[in-house]
């Protein structure tokens, strides 16, 4: 644990949207950083990008009191894998989704790290034991998957290998939580881990309200914009129902099931969402956004989400969480 | 419509919790509220409950400018059912759910009402080609169902029978549009509507994984309060994926459809809410907060929602919505 209190350092490989954003949370927190990248001259352009992000981070005051040029000294360059992860004790991993890719690149970790370096992986869409299976070092690698932007956005998940450490557990949610992260510890490894699946499945009746024309794309939106998502985005669903009936979450769940079990038979039916719903879907998002200019709503998004990450910090602070 | 540019009168059917917030709501925003409940001196009561609320807005900035005592005014009790829907162009229903209750008050009102004014329930549980099919003025009847506290929420779901007439939802949309709120206007009605159904598909999915193992409770409720409701708390789900490929949210369903597909076929089963996974979540969640001090979050909910509301009207000034 004593590692733990003197900040570890990290290595980030790949130097992505992913893997940048990680090194701005991680720089942050007092780590130092090494960025590598497959492509040279990479890790220059993505320094130059987490430059103008720690000024904005910096007049939203979620730089913790620190000047950009204080976190922004702490991330390096790394001229090879070998030597971006040399001395690290955390190493984040950010290659393209691709099996091959992966067992590749967490063969050169594996021998090229510390022993006692915990191997991490930023995979939204492969499960740990696909491609650590054969390494040695197979009981400190897990998966550690980020909603971009991660120095906004404080949820990762945790995922563990059948063979992962619970002490490779254990130093990967104690960093996170030093790192400013709200970890969701997986007790074993399921397909779409645990925010994907709940994504999915609202997403699923989403498209499905669209194609049987029950309601539009916008009417969606606004259930869950001006809806739902204002109460889960301080207490989640599972606290949100517990403080909706007088008993508690037992109560919600006796008084409450009833309306919704007549519905789970209704939503069994798959939708394809790349099929005839998207000639519906599709134009209407376009009415409120041209596609050339999705990437200026990008910004407004992040600048948006900024604000809010500001907000409750803030609103933590003055009324507690 | 030139009815709604000069603030329609409204009567509340009902001065319990979700009559009371409209109540807030409707006087808010200009229009002359009267105030019934069956049970005598009801409404007086809830006149007190809202001053205290009133408070709370104008410290928070939500009374669009004006004093507590300048909405406060508009709100009256009534003595009868019949005299408070006497001059009332949107008469907004709160009764118990049960269809029964519902049926008598609707013929009760479409007795009474003004041949234009509009009879809205906002029953969340009962279709409302349920209680309106007998009326002569069932072509005036419509749910407005909204998320409580809609003086919070913006966000209700207006919903018709076969036989509501489309003024009557085109006069419901813009009256509450004029008061604030954002309708998610139902083409047809739906068991669950639109917030239930999205609600009901993300919980059946979280009570699966906390029966199967997974997760924990809080795990749940940080993935979503801490990871994929900030971006739906302004911008819904749909927008969020639209942003979330380089080509939109066609090109968002084309790559990653496949990381969804593989779940929905093990996300069929069903979950008793109240069964055995119940003897999981409710000690969880009474760790978090004793069964006696449940009163006590539910007043830090709403300061906290009080001051997302307030951080959202900022947010829209300074940065766009």
């Amino acid at each position: 644990m004593s590692k733990l209190s003197e900040k570890p350092a990290t290595a980030i490989i790949g130097s992505g949207f992913i893997g940048r954003a990680w090194a701005i949370s991680f720089a942050r927190a007092g780590s130092s950083v090494r960025l590598w990248d497959q492509q040279d001259g990479a890790p220059e352009k993505a320094l130059d990008y987490i430059s103008g992000v720690l000024d904005d981070l910096a007049r939203n005051d979620l730089l913790n009191g620190q000047t950009p040029d204080m976190v922004l000294a702490r991330i390096k360059p790394a001229k090879t894998l070998e030597e971006a992860v040399a001395e690290a004790s955390h190493v984040q991993e950010n290659t393209p989704e691709v099996l091959d890719t992966k067992i590749k690149v967490f063969q050169r970790l594996d021998a090229a790290a510390p022993p006692e370096a915990v191997l991490a992986s930023s995979t939204s869409a492969l499960l740990p034991s696909r491609f650590t299976e054969g390494l040695k070092g197979r009981h400190r690698c897990v998966v550690v998957h980020p909603i971009n932007p991660p120095y906004l956005i404080p949820a990762a998940e945790v995922v563990p290998a059948p063979w992962t450490s619970a002490e490779t557990m254990e130093r990967t949610r104690q960093f996170l939580i030093s790192a400013g992260h709200a970890p969701l510890v997986m007790k074993k490894e399921l397909d779409g881990f645990i925010m994907n699946r709940m994504q999915g499945a609202l997403l699923e009746e989403a498209f499905r309200l669209v194609a049987d024309g029950y309601a539009s794309v916008e009417d969606v939106d606004i259930g869950i914009r001006d809806g739902l998502a204002l109460r889960w985005s301080f207490m989640g669903p599972f606290e949100t129902i517990d403080l909706n009936a007088p008993g508690g979450v037992r109560d919600y769940a006796e008084r409450y099931q009833g309306i919704y079990e007549n519905l789970f038979p209704q939503m069994q039916r798959r939708v394809d969402w790349a099929g005839a719903v998207m000639d519906t879907i599709e134009p209407e998002r376009r009415k409120h956004v041209p596609a050339d200019r999705l990437q200026e709503r990008q910004m407004w998004r992040d600048k948006r989400l900024m604000a809010l990450a500001a907000h409750k910090k803030r609103a933590a602070k003055e009324i507690g969480n």
